[in-house]
């Protein structure tokens, strides 16, 4: 009886917490924040990226306004990175391997209270367990990078299964990986056919426009802007 | 009360494993067979690693008896490419984000029964949620690799501080890459000051040696051998 109880408890719980992320994604469209989930392994270059994207944009006429909620277990070490080109706070898990939407509102509350263009969080470096976790995002982006092997997708497949788009990184060490972009893409479609793919390096900025204009057309396809 | 009740249980159930793995630990010593429990990241190069090992020990003149257990969430990639060199099963955990010893010793009922010299576990790639759980081994051994930045001891410290050696991994393309070998030993050490470091590259078999040397060594130091 006390296993069955509990059982109950917890669905309930997911289910609050489903609702919430829900509303409060509602809530982010409702203001024109699109909400961006990166998740990796650790190491695969969300960190790189931001920073990449956000010099990006900061490069053009009207540069969209972006913030960051970085997430690690211990240390601020991602958000220091960031700090000088985006406005950013550390989430920090203390030992949980993965973001929960809790933490995202805490962090979010601690921004400039502004109506960003984009939010981007950078969830914990982790390709299992932050897949089960709805943190109000519109869309969940996978990094895997060429140094990783292009066997991921089949072997995690359900942050596969929940990303709408794969950032295949690190393209400049192709030359020195045995790595297949062909193969990793192939993997990724046999369980989700529909997965978009886009090429980057953020240290030589290749790929880092195509990615900026990708993520505008998601902003006016999902926020209707 | 139901909540206490339960908390109650997990601890009951924590003990019991942690015997488990004990009593296993000591048959193992027993029949002197080292175990290594392998972690890292996704892709940080543990089979690879496997490989490297099995074909560098197959060239000695009394090769030391191998066996792999090998851990994922999905497919039996990693088994297909070990199986041309040594005994493994393939462990799948249909979702979950690290081993537990219950599933190691089915594995184990399964491989052919000799008294190995070495059984390595290669974890499910993930840096966090196996640091937690015991499974009899003898030594952690975490890999970094050298296209995850030198950072990431500090922000993943349980899985080093629980680790008895470092193996820097893909030395060869330190060229190509932001990384310094002495920063992610300094960092390694600021959390587990004791941490042995090895740098290998399994492809070209650079460290191989040493790093056989160095298991050849745990061997005769905690078996008595």
């Amino acid at each position: 009886m006390t296993a069955t109880r509990s059982i109950e408890v917890q669905r309930d719980v997911a289910a609050e917490r489903k609702q919430v992320a829900a509303a409060a994604r509602a809530e982010f469209t409702r203001r024109g924040t699109l909400v961006i989930n990166l998740v990796s392994s650790p190491g695969a270059g969300k960190t790189s990226l931001l920073e990449a994207t956000a010099k990006h944009w900061a490069l053009q006429e009207n540069p969209p306004r972006l913030a960051v909620l970085v997430g690690d277990i211990a240390t601020d070490r991602d958000a220091q990175r960031l700090a000088p080109y985006v406005p950013v706070k550390q989430l920090t898990t203390g030992g949980a391997c993965h973001l929960e939407f809790e933490l995202v509102a805490r962090g979010l509350a601690e921004l400039p209270a502004v109506d960003y263009d984009y939010l981007f969080i950078e969830n914990i470096g982790n390709l299992v367990c932050p897949a089960s976790h709805d943190l109000a995002e519109h869309v969940r982006v996978v990094l895997v990078s060429t140094t990783e092997g292009d066997d991921k997708p089949g072997k995690y497949p359900k942050m596969f299964r929940t990303s709408q788009a794969m950032l295949v990184s690190k393209i400049d060490l192709l030359p020195y990986v045995p790595f297949s972009v062909a193969s990793v893409i192939a993997d990724a479609r046999r369980i989700h056919g529909e997965i978009e793919v886009l090429e980057v390096c953020s240290l030589t900025g290749q790929g880092i426009s195509a990615w900026c204009d990708w993520l505008a057309e998601q902003r006016e396809r999902l926020l209707g802007l």
